[in-house]
């Protein structure tokens, strides 16, 4: 896996500058498939929807899934613009498809930004032009640039063995499991039919980009989209797509608004997986947890206390809570629902790290899960009070 | 209502340092009936409970709600303690009761503070005999302050009717509905049946204590406590408990820890009223709205967005959002789920002042709910981020 990605055979991409942002920055970017692509996608499930994802949701129902191109802007998130929100994203996939000449149900349009503003269209034709003059092979990291919002820095990763699977990702805060404002775009030269195109992100999502939380907010825009162009005879093995998202996931989470902190939470001895992800949501999205994470402080009683009250029925006399560092340091923290006779000087050092894990077990059952989350800090309050000033 | 408390008929009481809080502040608070009073209590429905909310909810059941006497000590929430935090609430008890000459089933005992850490009995003793020598009627303002954590002032409110209805309370992070970190102690000195008292307070609570969210979280100690001494023989008029409660929960929110802005949201149009409740909770918690109240910026797609993923079905096409000051300057920002054409800088105007209304309207149903909250600003982070060191 390589943070990075080279060219892959049949892609091309561009990042650039048409307006919507006002300090200049990369605002749209254009991701072509030389030819037609098999494509899935997998979209918000906040009710309510930007035009972005109810137009693509639309477009590929009509064409099963055949794609030629994706057109991102940030900046605006042509999201409750009501139905000059819906006809501009279908314009801008028209006026891609008429640059590229193809058929505009095979292009598909998102967008990241400000809720409850419309496009600028003749921005968004300008960045079109721009874009489609500057297709070309290397152009991932403009791209990749070119879909960021609050983030500090772009997100790439790709894996070439037999075949190639790369893929951009942006999202820093509104993160939460069930796609929140998070967009991916992964494309693989394998080929893959229709079916195991959507069943295979399906899954990789549900391990990576469901997994992880930064505020609890779920966006009204969040989609990850998986293209293969077949040009490559070689089946995908689906670890590698995993790979992929996973990295891309973490590197959300660890790019987060003001983020100082990377944490794992393992949830143990539920009834079930789904009692065990409720549990861990419920301790990843407390801000009085995460801003102890902030703190440096190992308050396990503020984690004990969000398991609590998560809804799931547990016998708080069995509880066992573990704070480790990724170098293993690892404390035992509860015991049997009761503080243990640890040394809070070593737990305050492993919390003081950038990264550690709390492995909370609740029973004897084999329910488990597995969630990536941070803290809240300063930095957070200010870049979200701040955000449309 | 008086935001006060003048004496009582036939309840004193005592606020005093015992040692608890390391900055000298008044850390014991007693609440004596002179004789046996009648009293019902509501409390957390965190899973894991403190040993005090265990050890009281065994004494009501046992003495049907006979009450002469409540021990609240701050600085310790004795919760996750296992065993030894049972014993040592049974012991507090015991120990009030030996001072009073009344049978030790006959005192509650409620703690607030960190969790996780055993009770000093030594501290708790020698606050016990302090308080007893300094029972009075006039000492209310020092027992609301010995409730104290993050507090930064005292909660007290009473109404002087044809009864008295008065009551103390404390709580500033850690809220939400469902009682969280919070303590309320409410008296009367009117005559109420065990069946009368149970339902009143459980009505208020809902209207007022269960009404409010600062951050979410649902405390392991939260209890309200009602006492009806019957030295009066007057009914009592719930609308009275009700203003006092009301009064007491609006005061937990003002103060919350580090809030700038008291904001209700108000829910209309669902199907049912715990539809409405669930968007308002929704709403009410999450960070990226939270952090705009702070921000003095009407960003109403966050709170729409926040409405779509509450987990209630609606048509986010007939959405309306409105913003109001408590002076009635009203603003509609959201007509048919699509922005109006409304004054950018008069909706800046309106939330940047200490107090607004958010008007939510999602249907033609009857369904609707009324919640109070605050922002989440840098001191909320600083307070919690350092709150043991």
């Amino acid at each position: 896996m390589k943070p990075a990605i080279e060219h892959i055979s049949g892609f091309q991409t561009a990042g650039v500058h048409c307006g919507l942002k006002k300090n200049g920055n990369l605002d749209f970017a254009l991701i072509v498939s030389e030819t037609p692509a098999q494509a899935a996608g997998v979209f918000t499930q906040n009710l309510v929807k930007a035009a972005p994802v109810l137009v693509d949701q639309e477009k590929l129902r009509r064409t099963g899934g055949v794609v030629r191109a994706i057109a991102v802007n940030s900046g605006c998130a042509n999201a409750a613009t009501g139905q000059q929100g819906i006809d501009n994203a279908y314009e801008i996939a028209r006026y891609v498809a008429e640059k590229l000449g193809c058929h505009e149900d095979q292009v598909l349009v998102m967008s990241t930004g400000v809720i409850g503003t419309q496009l600028s269209m003749d921005k968004i034709k300008y960045g079109v032009g721009l874009a489609v003059d500057q297709l070309g092979k290397n152009n991932w990291e403009d791209a990749a640039r070119a879909i960021m919002t609050t983030d500090t820095r772009p997100k790439l990763a790709s894996v070439v063995d037999d075949v190639t699977v790369a893929g951009i990702a942006k999202g820093s805060g509104m993160i939460a499991p069930n796609m929140a404002t998070m967009l991916g775009f992964i494309v693989t030269d394998a080929t893959l039919n229709a079916t195991d195109v959507q069943a295979m992100l399906h899954r990789a999502t549900e391990k990576s980009f469901n997994r992880i939380v930064v505020d609890g907010d779920t966006s009204t825009n969040d989609a990850v989209l998986l293209l293969a162009n077949g040009r490559n005879q070689s089946p995908l093995d689906e670890s590698v797509l995993d790979i992929v998202c996973h990295h891309l996931a973490q590197a959300i989470v660890r790019d987060g608004e003001g983020v100082t902190k990377f944490v794992t939470i393992n949830v143990h001895g539920t009834k079930t997986n789904a009692d065990a992800r409720q549990i861990a949501n419920t301790i990843a999205t407390s801000p009085l947890v995460k801003t102890a994470f902030y703190g440096n402080d190992a308050n396990w009683g503020r984690i004990i206390a969000a398991a609590g009250r998560a809804g799931v029925d547990f016998d708080a006399a069995r509880v066992e809570l573990r704070v480790a560092s990724v170098d293993d340091d690892e404390l035992m923290l509860v015991y049997q629902g009761t503080p243990c006779d640890y040394s809070e000087q070593q737990a305050t050092e492993i919390v003081s790290q950038p990264e550690f894990i709390y492995t909370l077990n609740v029973g004897d059952s084999d329910g488990h899960a597995m969630i990536w989350t941070c803290d809240i800090s300063h930095d957070y309050v200010s870049i979200n009070a701040d955000y449309r000033t």
